[in-house]
Formats: structure tokens, sequence, C-alpha cells
């Protein structure tokens, strides 16, 4: 007897990015820092781990969302934090969705969106950015949209006057997932206080060299905050996670110098691609989605051979592409010359 | 305009107990573990504390599923792990229960069986437990029932036996939730295997000391399992975390020696409230249901104003009682003199 709800049994699931365990893999597949997090998080870490482990969390993370509040310049109480931003994902759809409601985003993004909806009963709809990855002019009805900007796969960035426009012409809430908004020139944290209908998602992971640690947060709508609180589990963040959450903020010097490098690599990189007569879409994120040809997949393959790893999605409008993580200037280097070998 | 499900926003939440942060307080009402977890378990997270955090964790906890399996002598494609065992029980739900489905539990027990079951949009049908907290003959068609095993608040504690029984005769999926199961005499560990509709959950709060750290697990039908890890977020459990749980179990014996110390403790307290005319339930926990009479939220008020914290809960046969955690011995000096101070 199976007890599995047919509508999970029947899913295939998100299938994250490979993580080998293996030494000597350059590994350009998961958009991780190629820099470490902060002495500051460390120490803050190495400090936190003792006896006081026997103690539950904080259930809502005072003290991490005071220190957000004051880094971003937002009210505590709109702050809520989750165990990495997939978690606050999924419950802004627990929160927000009934089921067969539609949520809508544009397409490609970031594949996890889809796959959420599945999950919880509501209906998709995926709305195909323009050519340029702008957004559409038509734009459905749903009780929810996600916009990741910068958007994954392909690094784009739309401006906050663009978003701002958008917000207030779609139904519903918009979910503004700005994963990677350290690496653009700016970000839609305003917009919450603009917009009635705005919440904006962040993480840990990317800029603050974080992803091992289970850390995001979201600045929305007070009674959407409060809404999520009832619907998340009770100490949903550790500890530790929010240890250092407050480490890094108080430290934030430490991630801007390394996206300031990872920008740096980034536009190294970029030029070099396109020298090779390769378009590369312009990024505000920590990778570049490169049009390497129809033979992307073999090429990925072959990369990873050559312990390079990097991501392949197989998606219409990405299936002649690479997405590249923007790690060191030598993983960088090291990339170029696979692909150049490989490319003849 | 709000953007919250109504059923949501009318929901009041499950209250965690109180977590003060001043010091000198006698914490005595969330069930955390007197002793500080094991010195290989700071150890082992104070070597990962390192650069190696940029990384995201193993998707499915590879390692401590593999830890797990041998401890416990299962399968590890039957263990789940989870961000604390209450988010394996949520995952659960929303793995096996559609909206509109039965869950059921006994009641008294967990209090957040019913929340889960209302933010999951699911009926939740509680069948009182037996004046002496055994299982009622009658059962209700539920595809989904949570047997809190020991029992929270009473601390009863079922024979395997009378659980193998009871998940024979009734439908569905039987949640034997043994967070405090360290602290009785046996387990249901092997009905995993003899009965095909068992889910065992554990979870490294309490015995374990690791509170903090959210990390808990499950072993069930591995079908059940592949499910979850479906809906499940990507990366739902820490590297720190994962350090952590097979640190704690290739030290176990700490974990068993604190039991012991705890279980002593426990044996000593009911033993001088029964002294004193209580009637204390028996119990195979970490804690211990006393019946104090009617006044008992004013006795758990003026305990707090004495900095003895223990939980009142507010149902109707646990009304006249106070649910008191078991700390150490000074700290059960510390309650049993408050106690007797306030009783007069």
């Amino acid at each position: 007897m199976n007890f599995v709800r047919p509508e999970i049994d029947a899913l295939t699931g998100y299938v994250p990015g490979e993580q080998p365990t293996e030494a000597g893999v350059i590994k350009l597949n998961t958009n991780e820092n190629p820099y470490p997090p902060s002495p500051a998080v460390l120490e803050a870490l190495r400090e936190r781990v003792g006896p006081g482990l026997r103690f539950y969390p904080h259930p809502s993370g005072a003290g991490l969302r005071r220190a957000v509040g004051e880094v971003y310049g937002v009210d505590p109480d709109a702050v809520f934090l989750g165990n990495g931003s997939d978690e606050i994902l999924s419950l802004l759809i627990r929160t927000v969705v009934e089921p067969g409601d539609a949520l809508a985003a544009p397409d490609p993004s970031y594949s996890l969106y889809p796959t959420l909806a599945r999950i919880n009963g509501a209906r998709h709809i995926g709305v195909p950015f323009t050519a340029d990855y702008r957004l559409p002019d038509a734009w459905p009805t749903a009780r929810l949209t996600f916009l990741a900007n910068p958007n994954s796969p392909s690094g784009t960035f739309l401006a906050p006057e663009e978003v701002a426009h958008f917000a207030g012409r779609i139904d519903g809430l918009l979910v503004v997932d700005e994963a990677y908004v350290d690496f653009a020139d700016t970000d839609c944290m305003s917009l919450v206080q603009r917009c009635h209908n705005v919440v904006v998602v962040r993480t840990f992971s990317k800029s603050f060299s974080l992803a091992g640690l289970r850390l995001g947060f979201a600045v929305g709508p007070v009674e959407l905050i409060e809404g999520m609180n009832k619907v998340k589990d009770s100490y949903n963040v550790n500890q530790l996670a929010l240890a250092a959450g407050e480490a890094a903020l108080a430290s934030i010097d430490w991630m801007r110098e390394n996206v300031t490098r990872i920008r740096k690599t980034r536009e190294r990189l970029a030029a070099a691609l396109r020298e090779q007569g390769l378009f590369v879409y312009p990024s505000g994120a920590n990778f570049v989605l490169v049009r390497v040809g129809p033979h992307a997949p073999d090429l990925q393959r072959a990369l990873a051979r050559r312990r390079v790893l990097v991501r392949y999605l197989d998606h219409s409008r990405t299936r002649d592409c690479l997405r590249v993580t923007i790690g060191t200037d030598t993983e960088a280097d090291r990339f170029l010359e696979a692909l150049s070998e490989e490319m003849g």
C-alpha cells in the first residue's frame, strides 16, 4: 500500500545541482560563492557552539530580525526568517494560495516555482519572457506571482521602476525573489513600502557565502508576515544560522568586497566569452548564461569529465546554453581553458 | 488588502513555550535536556565551522542517514531527515493527506497536531484517551493518525505490542511520534518492518540535547520516504546539524548516560510529589504531569514569578495539572521548594 498522494507520486521533484564530494572539482554549477564567509561569522559560530545548543532557538529570531531591520531600513515586524529562501517561497504559497489557485511566473525562471505549485495543489502559469528577458505586456490573473530578479538562469535584471510598474498592473501578491540581487546594481527593497502587494525575498546563501547554513529572509506587508508565522514550524531557523546571520550583517563589508571581486571576474569572463564569439546574456547575478550552440548538453558532460561542473537546463530557451557560476579568477580561467579545448 | 488565506487568518497558531533570555531562570517548560550535548558533537561542529559553509549541504544528508541506518538497524533509504521533527510531521501531512481528508490523534496529545491539520486544510479528529491514557476501542477512518508515544502532556507510554495491535486495526498511516522515547524502557522502531503502515519519528532535540540545531528523523516505508523527498525543500537540513547528528550517534553513550541521570531525577521528583499527596502520571518521558488542583494556572504564574517556569496546558483533561520538565536534581529541588511554598 502506498500512502503518498497521487499528485506527489506523479511528481518528478525538483533536481538540485550536483554536490560532488571529491576534491579538485571546479564547481560552477550551483551558484555558490567562491569566497569563505566573513571571519566574524566563523567566530560567532565557534562562540555559539556550546552547552546552549540544548535550548530551542528564538521562535521568530528576534535578534536577527532587528538586525535586518537596521541594515535594510525596514520594520523588524515586516521581516520573516526562513530555513533558506526556498522555505520562504514554499511558505508564501502555503500562506496565500488556495488549492486550485493560479500561481504565475515568467518563463524560463527558477525551476522550483512550478514544482512548488504542483506540491501545493496550485496551477502554475509560465508566461514567456520577451526575447530580451523583459516582462510581457499581458499577465494572467494569479493569487501569487514569482519574479526572480536577477532572473535565473538568464542572469538578466529588471530595473526597480519596471518592477514597480509591473506590481501596479498585476493582481495578487508579487514575490520578488532577490536571491542574487547583491550582485546587481540596485534592488527592489524600497518597493515593499511603495507597493501594497510586494514581498521581497533574500538569502544568505550566495553573496554572504552561507549556503551550508540555510538562512533567508523576506520583507513584506506585516499582515502577510503574521500569516507566515502561523504556517511555519515553531522553530524553523536553527540557533547557529541565527547567530551567523547577525554576525554576517554586522560585518557586511566582507560580503560587499567579495561581491566586488565576483563582479570583476564576471565582467572578465563575459568579455573573454564574447571575444570567442559567444553570446552572453547581460548578468546582474553571480553567474552568466552563455550560448554555446546545440551541443550544449554534450559540452556540459565533456566539461564535467574535465572536472569543471557547470549547469545545463533543459528548456526551449536555454537548450543551447550553459549557466556558469562566477568563481575565482583561477576557476574562471580553468573553465575558459576547458571550454576552448572542447569547442576546438 | 490582505493576501493571507482566510483559513490561516482565522488560526490562532501553535504557541510554543516561553524562551526567556534572562539568566537565573529554572526553565522546566519546554522539555529541553538539562545536560549539554556530547563533547564529540561540539568538537565536530567547531571543525565544520569554516570556509566549507559556502557550499550547500548534501540534499538528503546521505552520511547521517547511513549512521541512522547502522545505529537503529534500518535501511538508510527508509530514513528521512528533517529540520526538527516538527518539519517531519508537517511534511508527512503534506505528502499523504489531501485537502478535506481526516487526520486523527488521541486527545489530549501534542497540540501541534490539530494546528498542522488546519494549516493543511485537513479535518482533525481528536479521539479521547481512556481515563488511564490507553487507546480507545473505536477509531475513526483517517488518512493519517498521530500517536505520540510517550505521549505529551501526560508522559504516559504504550507498549510496542499495544501500538502494533493498534496499527493493525486502523486505516491509513500511523505516525508514531517518538520524540521522548529515549526516556522510556523500549520503543516502536521494529514496528516499521512488522507493520506496513507505521512510520516512526525521532528527534535530536530532547535526549541528545540539540534542540537549538533542529534535527529529527523518520523511519518508514521506502515509497513514503521517496514521496517526502519530493515535498521537502531541496536542502532542508543544514550542514552543521548534519555534522552534529553524525557525531551524536557516534558518541551515543553520552546521551544514554544523560538519560539515565534524567530518569533517576524523574523518579525522585515523582516520589517527592506523591509524598506531598499529589497524583503524578506514570512517565516514560523527560517530564511529568502532576495534578495540583483547580488553581493550576495561578500556580503556574506564581512559580514563574519565582523564576521557575513550568507548563500549563488549557485542556479539560489537564486543567488541574502542571507539566514539569525533568531538569537537574538541583532544578528539581528548586521546583519542589517553590511548589511547596506556593501550595502552603
